[in-house]
């Protein structure tokens, strides 16, 4: 095998283009044999094998800084920079990231998870080479979909302006995760596929090229034109627009072709963008027959190309997609926004019962948000199925067009708590800190999947102004589903066990972890309290008071921040009341960045475990007990 | 005066030309008068009176929907709304917002402040027309500097995909707020005024016509060529690359012309661009020769042009820009990044004494804040200043970027706490709320300008990460500066002032509202401790737990959000300490948005002010001591 003789880029440079082609077909095997049993992003590293070959080839990392858009198309990488033989651990906890980690590699330079950061990463990175008057290169990676993202878009238009030397690889393959959508979508397959275009640059080539015979007045006007319309004679005029020099589109699976075209970019002072077409999948049928698909894949048998899928109780994110369905049928004013996750957020039932009324804005957070924005005022019942950690970038959306004006937003947020093997680019551990001081804002959160139906049966009859329900990346915990589903009273909590000496207080999926815990201390003799606190926002003030009067001590469960969390507005709730004396204790996530694994590893780390709850119920309990009866004697 | 016959928009439909020009000419005389008194946004309003005054006559608003990007420029159309008289009281407390107000009329129909958003807007508001079968217009207006927001270019990318009938103005001044840069700009610029351009399109035209002429086989090329470049004969092809029609340049101060495209713009299905020459400013000479410093302004002299300054000590912002001079003048690698806010962050001096290394990047936050973590990768110290509440662009830029990677930028914010006038959509008090809970950050805020120096040369010599100093838009309190700033050490708080019974936590400019209010108190015989506590994160472990010891009373004040704010981290670190028993008071600004008036309007209103403050010590300190003696005998 060429590929064990690879562990540096530097080992790349002596190889024949023949030897080159060898090296590609074994990354690809190499790629499809592992990920069987790891999972991770397969169809998007198949489609950057010879562009990352190429990359390392012609350039030199890590002197030269290889940014990638997300990430998940740096496994390539990973493996000409010796990290070949980590991929059994890859996104498994203590593991190998699914994404570019600065602590693998010093080829890994930055980091991302979130789209549409790169060109401002390397805007950032040519400035500073400039201002430290050095010379290597900046190469950012860059897919259509990602180029669609505002900030991707606001990178472009400061590097045509500033002119820094930069390479953009523009890698086309007409998917974000989902097929793409958006004008800037159909401009490039215009490039691409349309024959007229092409035509037109070839005749207009053609057309000029003759002109120099023609005499007469004509002679002179044709000249002065042929000056004049020079830069309409590339194909990415768009892009010439921006102020960057557009070269392609070049066939990304040909090494010979993407070599010329990257030595001729890597000849311009100013920023380039080299537009490539790949295909994503490229080499794995399956995967090239539904690159959506296996975009992010589970483990799967190589000759079938079929997942293996685990058997269980529904994902929260398919109860979510059947159950908007069905409120749809009824209600003619409801309709989807997604920004380019119509697979991952559960609404692809959805936009084939209802055509036209799942929007895919394509990766846009905060276009999909105020969007929704003016649909809810005209009248729409708007619902915004975003991931959490996604969300985090329409918040100004959220706060300035959505909450401030008080508008009936429905927020489907997804992927709330732990992810698992993403890792800490995409834990959706901060949008109650970062949703509940809000104003106007209703958050919620379902302790099993009948009770999501609740939440949005809940959530569309609301017109009192936006209304959010967050839910976790698992699957539901098996109850039956009410047929009819009948909406909460907002802000009502739920007892779900009695107890005299202590209240859980918990969210989601950790109210599994309050009943473990409370059994647990049942058997010590201790009788302990487990409350659905269903209404993150407003808080259940009558249940407080209750809690208060009572005595109790209070332990808050939450997969999320403690910082500013869900247990933060409990004590701003008592201490705003006065009651100085009540013992809440938080159990969440600490403040760090949570890194990959699984979901159960993640929790186990920060604590969010029936034992150590119980062991903070026992530590609290005897010891307050007796001193807050001794202040009331 | 017609003006004064003017209260609605139906009132216009009868008027001649010459009449409307008339009208054109009196609300300019108005705007000049009555802004002199109130001050407000003079430059945007003048430069859009004959466009506002063209819409409100050819099209049907309310039915229509009107959006103005940011609203600033929406005075004429008040003036139009039968609003003329509430002039008065334009951003004084309880009068007429300086913005687009839903609650002031039915003509209002989207609210801002913000950039950007008004292309989201229209389109749901377009997407929603359709749905429900209407056929009602939908009219954005939107300037130049805010169409390179990246949430207006994801619109622009999704509108020229979905097709929906709109027309959007592109209000072209060539500013933002501050000169406009970036390549968009650079491409309206060419427009406008390349010759080369304009005579390219003119000559193709020409060219064209005379091909049929021709003979032979280049005939039958020309006429290949000629149809194939048919979209390339328009001025605005970015725009038409983008699926919008384009119309223009054309004049906004002519009447006539701007009836003739609007109307044409009206007859097109799809969605129009329609590019809208203006001159910011426009018949007011002091507002053309400097439309940046009349964009919003104080009020003045209408002979002079002078506007009546304050004299007082100077503005934090002036203290920052002044500062940072210093700072980079013996430090190479400081480099400001502003996101279109030169002159209100400071940075005109820096900028002077620093050519180039005051990076504008046009109203692109996110861009801002993520090319700047590239910056400070690289070994840079960039010093991102932002207002507050545009920070809340960028959060997940911070969270997933900047401090999820650790890395060292020093954000400089602005505007932090109540702003005044501006009002509900700029006040800056989320950020705490915001940005506490992202792990690596370290937040400050000064108790005067000199402790602003402090806090600068502290984060300036931090290498572990990022950190931020927030501080207020007003004048500082008159304090000497050092000469030779030392930093801080980090984390740690300040005892302003000894006391027995109580604690006052207190920042920024709440020191001083707590240092009276412990004078009030004083009187009374009881002695009130007053602690600035500088850095909101980290806290100050050591002094907390000597609260804790001293059975004090805590009360915490903050000009920004109580939920999830500054006091929320003391309840939280008494939590997790198990110290249950401390009684901690949080006064800051309640689960509402707060609207315009003066910044003391705005701080009495939610009971910031010293009365307040020892109306709570009153109550908590004789009932508390009590108990707790009671409870640790």
């Amino acid at each position: 095998m060429l590929l064990n003789k690879i562990n540096d880029p530097q080992d790349l440079k002596q190889l024949t283009a023949a030897e080159l082609e060898t090296l590609a077909e074994e990354i690809r095997q190499f790629l499809i044999e592992k990920l069987s049993t790891t999972g991770g992003h397969l169809a998007p590293n198949l489609g950057v094998v010879e562009l990352t070959i190429m990359m390392h080839y012609l350039f030199d990392s890590p002197r030269d800084k290889f940014i990638f858009d997300v990430g998940h198309q740096s496994y390539v990488h990973k493996i000409l920079t010796g990290r070949r033989e980590q991929f059994d651990t890859l996104r498994k906890y203590k593991g190998m990231c699914g994404f570019v980690k600065r602590a693998e590699s010093e080829h890994d330079v930055w980091e991302a998870g979130h789209s549409s950061t790169s060109l401002s990463a390397a805007m950032g990175m040519a400035m500073a080479r400039d201002f430290k008057g050095e010379d290597n290169r900046v190469v950012a990676v860059i897919g259509d979909g990602a180029l669609t993202g505002g900030m991707a878009l606001e990178a472009l238009n400061h590097i045509g302006h500033e002119k820094s030397k930069m390479i953009v690889i523009l890698n086309d393959n007409e998917m974000s995760i989902a097929p793409n959508v958006g004008a800037l979508h159909h401009y490039l397959s215009k490039i691409r596929t349309d024959r007229h275009y092409q035509r037109a640059k070839e005749d207009l080539q053609q057309f000029l090229n003759r002109i120099p015979a023609i005499g007469g007045k004509l002679a002179k006007t044709a000249e002065r034109f042929k000056d004049s319309l020079k830069y309409l004679l590339v194909s990415g005029i768009l892009f010439e627009q921006f102020g960057l020099t557009y070269l392609g589109p070049v066939d990304g699976h040909d090494m010979e072709q993407m070599k010329e075209i990257l030595k001729q970019a890597d000849s311009i002072q100013g920023p380039v963008l080299v537009h490539v077409i790949t295909i994503k999948g490229k080499g794995y049928l399956p995967a090239e027959a539904d690159s959506h698909a296996w975009h992010g894949a589970s483990p799967y048998k190589i000759e079938s190309g079929k997942m293996i899928k685990v058997v269980g109780p529904p994902m929260y994110t398919n109860v979510f997609g059947d159950m908007l369905i069905e409120l749809a049928e009824q209600d003619d004013s409801i309709v989807a926004v997604t920004p380019a996750m119509p697979g991952g957020s559960g609404l692809l039932k959805f936009a084939e019962r209802f055509p036209g009324k799942m929007i895919d804005v394509g990766i846009a957070e905060q276009h999909a948000a105020t969007m929704s924005a003016a649909l809810a005022m005209e009248g729409m019942k708007p619902v915004f199925a975003v991931y959490s950690t996604f969300l985090q970038r329409a918040y100004d959306q959220v706060v300035h067009d959505i909450c401030r004006q008080n508008l009936n937003v429905f927020f489907a947020i997804d992927r709330a708590g732990f992810v698992g093997p993403d890792g800490e680019t995409h834990q959706g551990v901060y949008d109650i800190a970062f949703l509940r001081h809000v104003p106007n804002l209703v958050l919620m959160m379902p302790k099993d999947e009948n009770e999501l139906r609740r939440m949005m049966k809940t959530g569309i009859d609301y017109k009192d102004g936006p209304i959010a329900v967050r839910y976790p990346r698992i699957s539901g915990v098996g109850v039956e589903l009410d047929a009819d589903p009948q909406p909460l009273p907002i802000g009502e909590w739920e007892t779900l066990r009695e107890g005299n000496s202590a209240t859980i207080l918990a969210i989601g999926p950790m109210i599994q972890v309050a009943e473990e815990a409370a059994n647990l201390l049942m058997r010590e003799g201790k009788s302990v309290e487990v409350v659905n606190a269903r209404f993150i926002k407003p808080l259940d003030e009558t249940m407080l008071r209750r809690f208060a009067e009572q005595n109790k001590k209070i332990v808050v469960l939450e997969e999320g921040s403690v910082l500013g969390g869900f247990g933060s507005s409990i004590l701003e709730f008592y201490s705003q009341q006065g009651l100085y004396n009540i013992p809440v204790k938080i159990i969440g996530v600490p403040d760090v960045f949570v890194e990959h694994g699984s979901i159960q590893e993640q929790r186990e780390e920060v604590g969010l475990t029936a034992e150590r709850v119980a062991q903070e119920l026992r530590a609290m309990l005897p010891v307050q007990i007796r001193r807050v009866s001794t202040s009331q004697q």
